[in-house]
C-alpha cells in the first residue's frame, strides 16, 4: 500500500521526514509519496480542495495523511476516513475533509493507543498519524481498529463551501476559491455550466472587477474563450477552467502577482457582458 | 522499472501528483523518482539540458517523463525515445530533446489509445504521458506498441543548440546558456576546450562584459582559475565548468542575483585577455 | 535499506537526480527518500542539528547521507559512520556531525577505490558518498570494508555548540540556535530546563532583547507560556520548544521575516524578568 502525503510544512525542515521516519520504523518498505507540502500555511480549505483534486487519480487501497492544522493542540478530532472507492484519509477534522465528505463512507476517531506520545503532543502529524496510518498500512491493525466510529455528518466543513455564487442573465458575482501560486491562475466558486448558463458566449468581451473588502485590485475588460491560444501573450483571459469552475489568468504570465490577488472569501468578483 | 519525472510545474499544487496517481494506478509497485519540477517556466532548453546532464548517472531501462509544454493543446507531437543505452524519455516534441536528440536511436508517436481523455486534453503530462510510460515500465506494452515510429532526424532543436561563440586568440564571446538559480553560477556557450586553445591561461586576469541587449549588466575584470579556492570570498571567478562549458560565478556569493542576470541567448558575454 | 538524502544543493537543478542515479545505478531497487535538500546553503550547524532531530524517527538500518559542504575540494575527510543504534551517516568531516558525535559508535574514511572518479572530484556527493553507500545498501560490502577506521574523538565540531548561555536568576542570554525559516520560529540556545532554573514562570511577562553585533532588531515585552493558544493571533510568545530548547515565535505570524532575524552566534538573545 502507497502512503501519500499532504502538509503545509513545507520540506524545508525535518517535520516532514519525521513523518517518513515513523512510517519506515513500522514496515521499511511501505511507499511514501509526497503530494505537497506547500499547501498554503494554516489553509485547511485550500488542504480540503487540493484532496478533492488529486485524491480521484490515484488507486483504491491508497492511504492519504493531510496536516494542515492550525488548531494542533486544541479539540479537533483526529480522524481516518473510508472513501466510497476503498481509499483511506487521515486528517484532523478540522475542515479539510470539506469537499471529499459527500465521497466518504465510514470515519473513525484515531484511537490515542496508536499514538507515539501521550494525547496532547504537538506534532499529531507525526506522533498519531503517521504511526497510525502505517499500521493500517502494514496490515497490523484494520481500519474497524483504528477507533469508534464517527458520524460522517458530523464531519467540519469549511464555511467558504456553502457559499453560493450570484447568477442572472449577462452579470455574475463570486469569491476567488483557488489560485495557482506558481503558474499564477486563478479559479472562481463560478462552475462552468452556471456561467454558461448566464448566456456569456466563447468570443465575447467581459467587464472583471476584483475586490478586496473595498479595495478595487482589478477592473478590465476581458475575452472569454476556451483556451489560451485565443489572446495574445500578456493579454488576460477567462475561460473554462479543467477543473470545472471559471478561471481567469494572462497568457505566459501570472496574474496573481500581477494584480497582487489572492485566493479566499475575501477577493470579490463581479463579472458582466458589456451590452 | 523506476520512473522519473521533470516538470515546470513546481510540486506547490496537485499536477504532480496527479501523475503519480495515474502511473500507481498501473502498478503501485512502480517507484517513481523526482528529477526536480523547477524548470524554469516553460523553458524547453533548460529541460533539454537537464536531461542530458541527469540521465548519463542512471541506469539502463530507466523511463523519464520530461513535462515542459508551453503549446500544450498545440500540435507537438507526443514522443516516447529509446536511447541508445536503453533508457526511455516521453517528452513533447518541442525542442526538449535537443541535447539528448543525438543519443535517440528510435522515437514513436503515443498512441492517444492509451491515453486517458480524448486528444486535445490540457494535461498531457498526466493524461497521457503517464499513463504510457506506466504501461511500459510495467511491461503491459512494449515499446514498439506504444505507436508509430518517427524519424529521429524530424526531433525538433531549440534555435539555442546552433549558435555557436565567437572565438579567437585573446577574444571570446558567447551568451548564458544555463544559469544555477540555486547557487547563483552560471556558463557560457563556449566549451573549456574551446576557451583553452583561444590561449587563456589559469591566472589571467580577464575582462568579462556581459549585456543583455544594449544594457550593460557587469563590466569587470575577473580571474581566470580553476577553482573557486584562487580568489577571496565573495570574489568573481572565470572557471572550466565540470560540465565541460565555461563558468562565471562568486566564490560563496550569488552570480545572477548580484548582477541581475539570467540565463538566455539575450544574455551575451564578451570575454577578452588585457594585454 | 533505505537511504535518505539531506543536502544545501535545493531540487532546483538535477544535483539530487544525478545522486539518486548513481544510487539506482547500483540497484535500482533500493528507496530513496529525502530528508530535506533545503539546509542553508553551507551552513554545517544547521546540516548537524537536523541530522540530530531527523535521525531518531528512523528504524536501524537507515542509511543517511549528507551533503552541505562549503569545503568540496578541500581536506575534510569523507567519513562514513555507524551510530550506536545501528544507522548509518555518510559526510564530510566538516561539523555537520556535531550533534551526532556523541551517539556515534565507529567511524571510517571512504576509500576512493569506491569513488567513481578520481579524488578530487568536484561534486563528492555524487562521485564517491553516493556510490560507497548505495554498495552497503545492497550489502555488495560491508561497514569494516568502506576504508579504515577513523577516531570518533577527531571529528570536527561547530564552535557555536559550545558556546554556553549565560543563566543567573531571572536573567539569561544566548544566541538564536536555530530558525524555521517556513513558519519564522526562532529557538536559543538554551535549554527548556535551565531557564526554568532562572526562576521564570509560566504567565510572566519578560523583556526580550535581540541584537545582531550592535545593532537592536528587537526590544519588547513578551509573555513567556506553555502554548500559543495563550496569547493573541499576531502576538509574540516565548515557550518551551517541543525539542527541548527555548523558542520565540508569533502566534499565527513569521517572527524571522518580522523583525529580520536569522540563526547564528551573531544574534545574541537576552532575557530579563520584570521586577
Amino acid at each position: 500500500m502507497n502512503i501519500v502525503l499532504q502538509t503545509d510544512f513545507s520540506n524545508t525542515w525535518g517535520g516532514v521526514a519525521s513523518m517518513k521516519g515513523i512510517i519506515k520504523s513500522v514496515n521499511d518498505s511501505l511507499d511514501i509519496i509526497d503530494l505537497t507540502h506547500d499547501i498554503d500555511k494554516f489553509n485547511v480549505f485550500e488542504a480540503s480542495l487540493s484532496l478533492h483534486r488529486v485524491i480521484p487519480y490515484w488507486p483504491s487501497q491508497t492511504i492519504f495523511i493531510s496536516v494542515v492544522d492550525p488548531g494542533v493542540g486544541s479539540e479537533r478530532l483526529p480522524l481516518a476516513c473510508l472513501t466510497n472507492s476503498g481509499k483511506y484519509i487521515f486528517s484532523p477534522d478540522n475542515g479539510s475533509l470539506t469537499h471529499m465528505k459527500k465521497h466518504i463512507a465510514q470515519s473513525r476517531i484515531i484511537d490515542w493507543k496508536y499514538g507515539l506520545r501521550n494525547e496532547g503532543s504537538v506534532f499529531d502529524g507525526r506522533d498519531l498519524f503517521a504511526n497510525a496510518a502505517a499500521l493500517l498500512a502494514d496490515e497490523q491493525i484494520t481500519f474497524e481498529e483504528l477507533g469508534k466510529e464517527y458520524p460522517v455528518e458530523y464531519l467540519s466543513e469549511c464555511e467558504e463551501y456553502s457559499i453560493r455564487p450570484f447568477l442572472e442573465l449577462h452579470k455574475t458575482s463570486g469569491f476567488i476559491m483557488t489560485g495557482n501560486r506558481h503558474f499564477g491562475g486563478i479559479e472562481l466558486n463560478i462552475k462552468n455550466k452556471d456561467f454558461d448558463n448566464c448566456d456569456f458566449d466563447f468570443g465575447d468581451k467581459v467587464n472583471i472587477v476584483i475586490k478586496n473588502n473595498e479595495c478595487i485590485l482589478f477592473d478590465e475588460e476581458v475575452k472569454y474563450h476556451k483556451a489560451f491560444s485565443f489572446v495574445s501573450k500578456g493579454k488576460a483571459i477567462l475561460y473554462p477552467g479543467s477543473s470545472g469552475f471559471l478561471s481567469l489568468d494572462i497568457n505566459q504570465g501570472h496574474f496573481m502577482n500581477t494584480y497582487n490577488v489572492s485566493a479566499g472569501k475575501d477577493y470579490q468578483v463581479i463579472i458582466s457582458k458589456k451590452p
